[in-house]
């Protein structure tokens, strides 16, 4: 039977859960159901925004779990919202399908409601289309002027700093690019850091009055590194040893008697949604406590020097040949 | 060779023509080139946002000229906020595309400047990712409190108008859905109304005061009016004489010999992109006044009733049967 567009909204989409709540409604006056939704500023905010597609089988394979797929939409969404230091307000969904399956898309509306309740993001309005499986959002974050990490403020003499760990998404990415499916135990991290990447959204938004530079990790730490030197006119050396490589990376590597691809998947893997932060060396203190506070394990791993490249130095200070620079979309 | 994201959009998209001009940034502190962009509302505004998403082979055709099809696309977003009375502000451009097809780009990127150019609407961030072609667009928009055209303000006796003519781009899709290609010089209308319909910016902004609700014709006018029925809870009584048919489709359907084909196009196609205006009977004269000093047709096409149906109906005040309720997306 065909089912309209509007019937999918409404049974999926526009429903408790995923629109805004009373509460919330103050600063979203109108949601999904106009031709326009609306947002109100409160006075001294920014309004920022971000928007990503995920392509089947390009950003997640076209099998997987809806409820997954979605939850990996929306985070990585979040993400740039964290990289910003923004609060989230409300996001945008444009949705192509091949067809109307209920009860993908019932599993999807409830693997992105988790994520609107985790992070207070309701669904403000979008698109459904019939076409090939692809997703994207633009999130909406609120920002105190003046209090914006952009990729453009490191200065030579700032500290570098990561969030987490890294390298375990981009070796689930490798692995399922060998047609490995990730549903045994003994790969439940992986599977989780690729799917259910956690945006940092409470480290961003406390580093946001305290950090002088910030990106998330969603090409590859050189590469995304390499953003901000480029934006900031300024070199960045990372130090090898100091990396933090993912316990999963690290075991299965040492299974498979490499050791030395852990450090370069974690230099170059995509997809890890961490956040690298980049502060003064006067804040470098605040940095520690909130993040401590916020219990989110964050590292040193390098800082910010005259020049222009993004170099990885081993201990010997001699540069370490990284294997690919990022994620090359064509 | 393999070409990056990062250079497609240095190339196509973050250029002069496009962006922000220096006045436009006080509004964008922020636009391509961060985790997010930034947009800053002036005092007593709110922010109307609209998505939507073309689907190659759905929405348009794949082999179509890409300045075309960028047109459209921006159009179509353009569109919901002169539905809702809105000034353009920026945009936002998620584009799939197979593979990086330069010269298809930069055709698009040309496309796209027209309407930025036109509509002072700039482009301010968005992804560009590998995969079937796809469009998808987020338009922002600026408002004044209180001076806000929803779907959800008619009233019974209230009257209810149209902007320009209906049928030609619904024409247009049924022509093209049967294989024809629209580029004789007798089918340009059809193929100016179909690939470059005209947002009337200028006349929903104009009307925000004085209308009671609006909405842009994209489901076909009856089904349109459908949504203002149910969110407003009336119904609406159409004049069939009154419908203003486009030129185009009178002519086509003259020489095809059957004349009442047109009616029922000018009533169901989507695509359209007028607007449909209702306004309380003390606002007929300055809606009138207001669309004369723009030089934008407008007729009176019925009126709004207590109830929940949309009818037309003909001399005789009988019901006319009309054939299809719009787009109908799965």
């Amino acid at each position: 039977m065909a089912v309209s567009e509007f019937d999918l909204i409404k049974t999926y989409f526009n429903k408790p859960g995923l629109i805004p709540t009373k509460e919330q409604s103050v600063k979203i006056p109108l949601g999904i159901g106009d031709d326009c939704a609306l947002i109100e500023l409160p006075p001294g905010k920014l309004l920022a925004i971000s928007m990503d597609t995920l392509v089947a089988d390009v950003h997640f394979p076209a099998k997987a779990d809806s409820a997954l797929i979605a939850q990996r939409a929306l985070a990585v969404n979040l993400s740039d919202l964290a990289a910003m230091g923004a609060e989230p307000l409300a996001f945008t969904l444009a949705l192509s399908l091949p067809k109307a399956d209920e009860s993908w898309l019932q599993a999807f509306s409830l693997g992105l409601e988790t994520l609107v309740q985790t992070y207070h993001c309701p669904l403000i309005g979008g698109d459904i289309t019939k076409g090939p499986l692809s997703i994207t959002i633009q999130v909406h974050g609120l920002l105190n002027k003046g209090e914006v990490m952009t990729r453009s403020g490191a200065k030579p003499g700032d500290l570098v700093y990561v969030s987490g760990e890294l390298g375990a998404a981009g070796l689930a990415v490798s692995l399922m690019n060998n047609g490995m499916l990730l549903d045994k135990p003994d790969t439940q991290e992986l599977h989780t850091a690729y799917f259910q990447p956690v945006p940092r959204i409470n480290l961003g938004q406390s580093c946001a009055a305290i950090a002088s530079a910030a990106i998330d990790i969603s090409d590859g730490l050189m590469a995304d590194l390499g953003h901000i030197a480029k934006q900031s006119g300024v070199g960045i050396e990372l130090n090898a040893k100091a990396i933090p490589i993912a316990r999963a990376v690290k075991k299965f590597m040492s299974t498979m008697g490499d050791k030395s691809q852990g450090l370069n998947l974690a230099l170059t893997a995509g997809d890890e949604y961490e956040l690298a932060l980049i502060v003064a060396e006067d804040q470098q203190e605040a940095l520690q406590q909130t993040a401590a506070d916020l219990n989110v394990p964050l590292t040193l791993i390098g800082h910010v020097v005259k020049g222009t490249r993004v170099k990885c130095l081993n201990n010997d200070g001699q540069e370490i040949e990284v294997k690919t620079s990022g994620y090359q979309h064509f």
